[in-house]
């Protein structure tokens, strides 16, 4: 290391400025950082000779395409990013703006840092300088950057549909999809699915005095207690029929993910949690990895405010997102969990569902994957040490989506780490993942030059 | 009809003067607001020829004292009003906005309108009236003016045991406490007590993404939604144990509560509600006035804005109050609130309480109350019919406080009517209560003119 020049303060102001671009996919009152992001992105491209240039739209926020097809005969990755980010609240939590970066203690501070501008600007970077060194890229790339993977990609299938000849290459190299540990290289093999919803209870056509009302009229708020409490047993246990549907945790998962170092009291003291949660009857590692979940995200009604307000609210809203595994099929899982909602709502109540995230499944890759087997090539040059192979607990649902529209692999290659509280207050990128992802992507790309696309057909035949 | 000169345009402008003044006093943004409404009243009574003026502080919002002892030989009335409102959330549902009053077919809108400020300045209008006929008072009159009704009126306890010399009087006679209805005089003799406080769940230092960590560590809202959930059992029969001891529903007053005419599915209707709620062991009239309830009034924590975030809320927050009967005492029902919500806390999760209302007893009145009986003789007067005796569901907390402090029973004489939808989003108080009200309150106050302190002794022996 370095295996190609590296320029780190430019690197850090071009995060800092895609970071400076508020783009919140969820909040329509954020477009106007959307757009920014897009046009940064955009021209960021051109500067480097990609050519091509559209934004492919899905009926969302588009998807950003370039390329640089550099290699006749050699390999054509799809090189995948996001520029979307989520939104930042709590607000008050943040020790300095998020959407103003900030260097503190070797690292970056502000939303979207780590998931996925970082990242997604180190993937460039790498680009930049073997571009700046050999004038070319090694090997074919296509650049996809998305604007809804924070929102779950609902609109990457149309994109995927409508554009397979566009984006027909031999894998993905995705610049999203985190390290596991600062401390230790290791490279996702797996990642869950995920879908969401918000649910909306209502009891009566207005808020009601509590003293006249109290007892005679439901609480709209006790309904979206009763809903969120039942979606789990006393235990910990997901308590939604069907939605386990089709998961089949083996013991070989289980002899694989207690075979990888988990120290559960170190991962919850490091994020000051009280005590361990979850289904009982599976270790932390396996609930985090192996295991579906259902989530509230957010939940609310009545009087927030100070004091009291002795109102009875007639109306509560609740955010929910699941997490699915090998197995599941996220059609059923979200029927399965859209019937328990109404089962569980109590005959007092009328239950809607007025918003859907977008739903996508897990994903595995092949242990032969040329692109991974390169990929643990690169990290062992840049770290010295083999990756372990590790599952991801969170989803990335461009894996699975593209797996299912154009048979293709991903390989998940971000520099971000777990511990960088991406969708939380103060996030924050490691300034030492600059410097380490880009020599690994330029050398994995390099490596992936030395490739043939029959490399990858062999995979796929197997 | 009228007894005595009713000026409706003045009474009006005097009720949306007050109005106009924000006195939200659970929210310490509003103490402009308070300090406001305090000086108007405090202004009023200079005029109308009080003396004694003085702020009564119990550590919390003070409480206005005036008198007119203009009647030796004849009882003193304490006359008790509030000029606290509830908070206006959610202001999104206002047609108009909550402080700027607004007449509309015949009805006055506004925070507070019915709620106590347009009974309040009606019991002021009826004594002008009176002074301006007579030069006096028919009967001595104390005015207390309560700044923490809405918040349960936790000083009012020092406020009472500090100037009980002061108040001393032979009743209360209160402008708070509304009418059952519109169409039909009521009279209320009784009142349930109230208390209440907030709650916050932790389960780590931080939100986390509910990829990276969902299933491994506890969610704040699954854990508040537990808690809130635990309240009551399927069918909505209060679950906290000991929070019913001491409530004993007799046959009688069930028989009484039958008498009255009840029309459930106009009630429910009405308001909107999408099915009938509560106890199946009790009707709903019962239920509204015989019987505690536990009420969620506010309930947040996570993400609320548009779309998703997948994230692990850290925190989560709830209001609750509950409404108490005869034989609770609520210091009891405190502790067995607070004990059950640490005991359905799960393990996972810390449970604070960062917030308590005052906690008041029920209240009843005796059925040979002098005041009572005059009270029912003054709307016969008015409304050409004898008024019901009912049970109110909502609380006045200065009723049982007072009765308990200084041994004095309170009638309450509200013209406000339990359809006006306070404490919610379009308060109004219907211009026609003026007349009726003005009319009443002066018939009443010459009836008690022509009684004596022995009359009331006579009461008290019983």
């Amino acid at each position: 290391m370095p295996l190609v020049p590296i320029d780190r303060d430019a690197a850090v102001a071009r995060i800092a400025a895609l970071v400076a671009q508020p783009s919140v996919g969820a909040d329509p009152a954020f477009a106007e950082g959307m757009e920014g992001a897009r046009r940064l992105l955009e021209a960021r491209l051109a500067e480097l000779g990609f050519t091509g240039a559209r934004r492919l739209d899905g009926g969302g926020h588009p998807a950003l395409y370039a390329e640089r097809l550099d290699a006749p005969g050699r390999p054509t990755l799809l090189v995948y990013g996001h520029y979307d980010v989520q939104p930042p609240d709590p607000l008050g939590l943040w020790r300095t703006p998020p959407f103003e970066a900030t260097v503190r203690d070797g690292r970056l501070y502000g939303r979207g840092a780590s998931d996925d501008k970082g990242p997604t600007v180190v993937a460039l970077e790498a680009m930049a300088a073997l571009i700046a060194a050999d004038g070319r890229l090694p090997c074919n790339v296509k650049v996809l950057l998305e604007g809804e993977e924070e929102t779950g990609s609902p609109s990457l299938p149309a994109i995927l549909r409508d554009n397979a000849g566009l984006l027909a290459c031999d894998a993905v190299l995705s610049a999203d999809g985190g390290r596991w540990r600062a401390d230790m290289p290791t490279i996702n093999v797996a990642a869950r699915g995920s879908g969401g919803l918000e649910f909306r209870v209502t009891t009566a056509a207005k808020d009601l005095h509590s003293g006249r009302f109290g007892g005679a009229v439901g609480n709209a708020l006790h309904a979206a207690a009763r809903i969120v409490a039942s979606l789990h047993d006393a235990e910990g246990r997901i308590a939604v029929p069907g939605l386990l549907d089709g998961v089949d945790t083996t013991e070989a998962e289980r002899a694989e993910a207690a075979a990888i170092p988990f120290d559960e009291a170190a991962f919850l003291s490091g994020v000051g949690a009280v005590a361990p949660f979850g289904d009982p009857d599976f270790t932390a590692a396996e609930r985090l990895w192996l295991r579906p979940t259902v989530e509230c995200n957010g939940m609310w009604g009545g009087y927030q405010g100070p004091g009291g307000k002795t109102v009875i609210p007639c109306e509560a809203h609740a955010k929910l997102t699941v997490r699915m595994v090998a197995g599941q099929r996220p059609a059923a899982v979200r029927d399965a969990l859209i019937a328990h909602l109404h089962a569980a709502c109590p005959p007092w109540a009328r239950l809607e569902i007025p918003y859907e995230r977008g739903w996508s499944p897990a994903y595995a890759l092949n242990a032969d994957n040329p692109l991974l087997r390169a990929a643990e090539d690169a990290l062992e040059t840049v770290y010295r040490a083999r990756p372990l192979r590790v599952r991801m607990g969170a989803s990335l649902p461009l894996t699975g989506l593209i797996a299912e529209a154009l048979g293709v692999e991903t390989v998940m290659f971000s520099f971000a780490v777990s511990d960088e509280d991406y969708h939380a207050p103060n996030e924050f990128f490691r300034l030492s993942s600059i410097d380490e992802g880009v020599a690994a992507w330029a050398d994995l790309l390099r490596r992936v030059g030395r490739q043939t696309p029959a490399d990858y057909r062999a995979g796929a035949a197997r």
